[in-house]
Order: structure tokens, then C-alpha cells, then sequence
């Protein structure tokens, strides 16, 4: 059932042994929402956990690292930004339900009990704003990096469609509440590793153009990761390289995922339909970002899907 | 003489024939400051010209789009975002003087008249928003876009430290007058040429890592940039690259200029001064950015730079 902020806050105000899930391959979002949740009730007197199936990487430490999860059956469970329960993990395929749900995707499968959802916010984090101060919680300075940390990252630092006016004015607002806005940026957006740099090296090295310049592809081969170090984590982004390049309409990437098997991965700039080429190869996705698998070798998958491009761009 | 911003609104409520100037070498700010007040002057019935002694780049076209300069005799001279005459160009050759100055840079000569300056705001753009409020000015979409590009462009999307509570408020108030953020942003922030690409696949091929990649070196050869066909304006944020990288503390950038004559631009992240470094080698700067210029060979120069950071890290 699709609930109200007061009703939330309500509802989080009546339970005292509350377990906060966050989504599996956990982002800044889940992060910081399920994180600032958790301080604010753990200032609150109440028993929290906040967990997540997965490990959360490193670079988000600063926000984690107040947590104590102390062992206890908590009563209440809470998902944040969390639109399916099959990215609960460990947790949905315990068969335990979720009592609440905090979200901001459109796409929320009204799983839980109750849902607070508002698919206009940027984030989860910028709900989770709102329902903090309405809990009466004091924004300290670790549950403004939070919440700033899952507003920048889901709006690509204030860049993407999704940014709104509040969002705005919420960074505004944790930037007075002390959020460390300058090295989170940095670590967040700026800030690469060494295998992440050699991978993009490996990738420019080998990017192709095509279409008179209208299209580029580029490479990931089984090998790279190895060669490079590079983790999963480290690739996020790299299909949007040749698509920053002016001009380029249609970018490629090409991931080898075994032998002569190459997933796919199309990103458009303005007009043409990225789901369109996808689908001539049993693929799907939106009009800016779409993929499918192929197999073949690499640069007759290249020749098939330039051929298709051609008559798109 | 240093004036408030309501005198600032009574001098230019005062003239009626106003000749804006932006600095050479144009950025987002001085163009959208220049072009923001432009507009303003011009909706109020004033004779105004926006002239900058550089060619503006094409990406900055938003803005500049409905500038229709016409010819006359203008008897006040406004200069935005410009801390010293000398970077007005050919107007400061011809002996005229700047009758007003609307400045954000602390280090602003105090060569004009009179002197609006707000060293606090991230941007001139940022204190011109205010001025256009204060003259009654309506903030028309395309007067949105050029304040909008100002602010972002000098805080690296609000993401350096000169970014304030103020800045983000300003930028919702944008959005709400219909500023096109998105577009202004994947411009400004993600899109690259393809001779930019080339340099920066070049500069990551030539990359060399020292004291425990601790430190990282990239060159720029005289003959990258015409191999290359990328402009001064393409190089703009690559000396950066190497302090991106987790763990570099020192990031230094050789530019050739001459055969044996190499520029160094050297970029710390946390803890070791720039400027100390540069120093050693008749340079200066400041604690995060400082350059020299060094006589050798490339190989010779690198050694001694690193020489003397592992004395400092």
C-alpha cells in the first residue's frame, strides 16, 4: 500500500528493533539512505541494523563508519531504494517480508507492507531528507554526507534530467548541516584507480570510429580484467566513453563475456533509438541505452552492428 | 573605489550607452556574466555592446546566440569577472579606462572606477544574478543559461571547495527560470572532441608512475598538438589527470614549448605543497596547483622533478 511521509514517519517511530536492507551491488543511494535511517534512529534509542547482501565497496566507507550492527531479532524491517525484493538477496530468499519501502524508482514492485514512494525526488536519499526532519532527527555531519552522497551519485552530480529544484536546495541545506561536499565529490566523480586508468587506456587505444565519426566502439576483452586489475566495479561508466565525444551519435561498447561471446552495450546522444538496434539483435533497453549478446568474432560483430547503425543515424 | 551592489544598480541604471567587456582567453563565467548583463541592459531600452578581444569558442554559442552588438560611441565601460585590465585586451591598449568593475577574484587590481567585488561567491555569474534582481531584471531562459554556465563552469559543478549555500540556491532559482541544465552540462563537463580523446589516449600511453605510484608524470610534446589537430582550449584540465589517480599524491604534467624548453604544471591532492616543488625550480603557485619552467631533455627533467618530490611526500 502506497503510503504517506507522515504515515512513514510514523510507522518508523513506532518500532524500536528495526533491520534496514539496502539493495544488492549497492550504490551511493542505497548507501546513504539506509545509513542515515540508521543513525537517525539509532540516535533515537532504538536497535538498528542496517545490512546489505553484498559488500559495500571501500570508497564508501566514510558513510559505514559509524555503524555498530549489534545482533538482535529486530521486529520491522525497512528497504530503501530497493524497487524489487529480489535485490534483497540473502534476505527475500529468507521469506521474510518487508514492512516498509522507501523509494524514488517508478518502477517499486509495491513488495513491502508499505511503500513511501516519490518518483519525482532524485534520490532516495533527497526523500530521506524529508522524513529525517520529520522524525525530529538532528541532521549531524556524517547523515549530511550520507544523504548528499545519494543525491550526487544518482544525479550524476547535479547533471542529469533527473535533478530537481529541491534537490537543489537539499544540497543547500547539508552543505550548512556540514557535509563534506568537496572530498565526497572527489572521491565519488574525480577520483580513479590505477586499473580503472589502465583500462581506459586500453579501451581508447583500440576505440574505432565509424559512420564518419558517427559512431565509436570500443573493446572490453576477456583478457583486460586480468591484465589490468580491474574489478566489476572499476567498469562502471566505460560504456559512455564514446558517446562524450562530439559528434559521436552512436557509441559501442563490446564486452567479451567467453569465447566468440560479446554482450552489448549502445548509449545514444540525441536522436537515435538505442533499443531499436538492440532489438534487431533480441535485445532491449530505453531510447539513450540499450543492449543485447552476440555471438561471433569481434569484428564481425562490429560489421553487423555498424550495418544497422548505418540505417538508423 | 570598492561600491555596494545597490550602488553598483544605480550606475548602470544611470548610463544608457554601456560597453560590457569579458576577459581574454574567455571562460563560462566572463561570457555569462558579459552576456547575462547584455541582455538585462538591452530589455531595459539601453544602447549595449558585449565584446571580449579573444574569438568566444563555438561550445559557449548558447549563449552569444542573440548578442546583435551594434555600432556606438559608448560613454561607460563595464568589465566582468576580469581582475586585471590587461586581460581586457586591445581595449586596455587603447587608454580607455574601465569605469566599472564586477568581480569575484580577490585578487581583482582595483583598476576601475568603481569595483563591485564579492570574493565569497563562487563565480561572477553567481553575484550577477543578484545585480540583474536588483535592476528589476526579469531572468529570461537565456539569461538562465549564461548565470547557470558561469556557476558551474568556475565551481567544477559544485564540486570545488568556492562552491556555497548560496551557489546551489542560486542554481535552483536558474532552474526554475528555465535554465537547460542538462544540455549545458554534458557541453560544459562530458563532452569531448575527438583530437581532445587523441591527447588524452597519448598523455594516458605515455603516463610513468614513481615513488611507489606515489607520483605520475605525463608529457605533452610539441608535436602532439598538430598531430593530434587539438587547440590551447583542448588541453584545458589535462594536467589534472595524473592527481585523479587513487593514490597520487603528486600529479606533474611536462609541456613542451620549445626544443629543451618544457613548462611543468604540478597538482598535489592532500598533503605535499605544489608550490614548494616549483619553487625549487624558480617557480611558485599555490599549495594544490604551481608550475615552473625547466631546461633539458625530458628524461633528465622527470628525474630531477621526482628527485626532489621524494623529499616531500
Amino acid at each position: 500500500m502506497l503510503i504517506s511521509i507522515d504515515q512513514t514517519v510514523k510507522l518508523l517511530t513506532e518500532h524500536d528493533n528495526i533491520l534496514i536492507l539496502m539493495h544488492a551491488s549497492p550504490d551511493g543511494d542505497t548507501i546513504g539512505a539506509g545509513h542515515s535511517l540508521y543513525y537517525a534512529l539509532k540516535k533515537m534509542g532504538k536497535k538498528v541494523i542496517a545490512k546489505c547482501s553484498d559488500v559495500i565497496p571501500e570508497r564508501y566507507s566514510y558513510m559505514t563508519k559509524l555503524n555498530e550492527n549489534e545482533e538482535f531479532e529486530p521486529d520491522y524491517i525497512v528497504a530503501v531504494d530497493t524497487a524489487d525484493p529480489r535485490l534483497l538477496g540473502s534476505y527475500e530468499e529468507s521469506g521474510r517480508k518487508a514492512n516498509l519501502s522507501i523509494d524514488h524508482h517508478k518502477s517499486n514492485l509495491m513488495y513491502a507492507d508499505n511503500t513511501y514512494l516519490d518518483s519525482e525526488a532524485s534520490s532516495t536519499c533527497e526523500i530521506m531528507y524529508d522524513v529525517l526532519l520529520k522524525l525530529g532527527s538532528e541532521i549531524t555531519p556524517i547523515i549530511a554526507d550520507c544523504i548528499y552522497t545519494g543525491i550526487i551519485t544518482d544525479c550524476g552530480c547535479f547533471k542529469y534530467p533527473n535533478t530537481g529544484v529541491n534537490t537543489h536546495i537539499c544540497a543547500a541545506k547539508l552543505m550548512q548541516a556540514g557535509a563534506n561536499y568537496v572530498e565526497i565529490n572527489r572521491v565519488m566523480f574525480d577520483l580513479k584507480t590505477k586499473p580503472r586508468v589502465l583500462v581506459e587506456q586500453a579501451v581508447l587505444n583500440d576505440m574505432k570510429f565509424f559512420l564518419d565519426d558517427r559512431a565509436a566502439v570500443i573493446t572490453i576483452e576477456s583478457d583486460l580484467l586480468n591484465a589490468t586489475g580491474a574489478t566489476e566495479d572499476e567498469l562502471d561508466g566505460i560504456a559512455s566513453i564514446p558517446r562524450m565525444i562530439e559528434g559521436v551519435e552512436i557509441g559501442i561498447m563490446l564486452r567479451q563475456k567467453g569465447p566468440g561471446v560479446f554482450k552489448i552495450s549502445v548509449r545514444t546522444t540525441k536522436y537515435v533509438d538505442a533499443s531499436k538496434l538492440c532489438n534487431k539483435f533480441d535485445g532491449g533497453g530505453h531510447a539513450r541505452a540499450a543492449g543485447c549478446t552476440i555471438n561471433g568474432e569481434k569484428d564481425e560483430i562490429i560489421a553487423m552492428l555498424i550495418k544497422e547503425a548505418e540505417k538508423l543515424i
